[in-house]
């Protein structure tokens, strides 16, 4: 593999998590980041260039998969339409950052190793 | 997270190489196991359940990112119409395949420690 400044060889790694179907990864996992940022569902898609219709239908296809609800609503205080993370779809957050985080690490020492030269 | 034996929570990891586009992933690098099994891109072809047309829009846009071809064509020889892989191609699938199953043993480990209970 030639490697130079302006052509470099990279990876590129897509995780998902999921029962039967594989509907829980990136999309998903970004748009639960984001909300717990700044508390919007609105905000989240907004930030990632995407239309509340496309937006939802990510989380319901993720929702169905995984059998619990990502997002609960909060009710009242200032401003309404706020969302926050239900306490399975945290968790499952949680594990996953740290799974894709710990595989990317792996993944940078394989990559060196198969593609250096 | 609640295993059982009808609803186990699986992962599922696609990874490419590329220098710009990301367009060599698993479908390119599945038909190039299946040409060198056989021979033949329509055999592989026919395998994967894809159109030629769609076929070798996969192996152009790889190719096309990579700036070399994949296969080359084996000219005589009864038959006719057989191809291998190209010198490049052959060891960028090598080191595709020695990568990615280094990984997936990782991602095993990394799965069952954040995911298991």
């Amino acid at each position: 593999m030639s490697n130079n400044s302006k052509h470099i060889l990279k990876y590129h790694i897509k995780t998902r998590v999921f029962y039967d179907n594989p509907n829980f990864g990136p999309g998903v996992s970004r748009i639960m980041e984001l909300v717990k940022e700044t508390g919007r569902l609105s905000e989240a898609y907004k930030i990632m260039g995407l239309s509340s219709s496309k937006g939802w239908k990510i989380i319901k296809k993720a929702e169905e998969d995984l059998g619990f609800p990502l997002f609960v609503s909060v009710v009242g205080g200032k401003g309404g339409g706020k969302s926050e993370l239900s306490p399975e779809g945290a968790d499952l957050l949680d594990r996953y950052q740290a799974f894709v985080y710990e595989l990317n690490t792996e993944a940078e020492k394989l990559f060196n190793k198969h593609f250096e030269e």
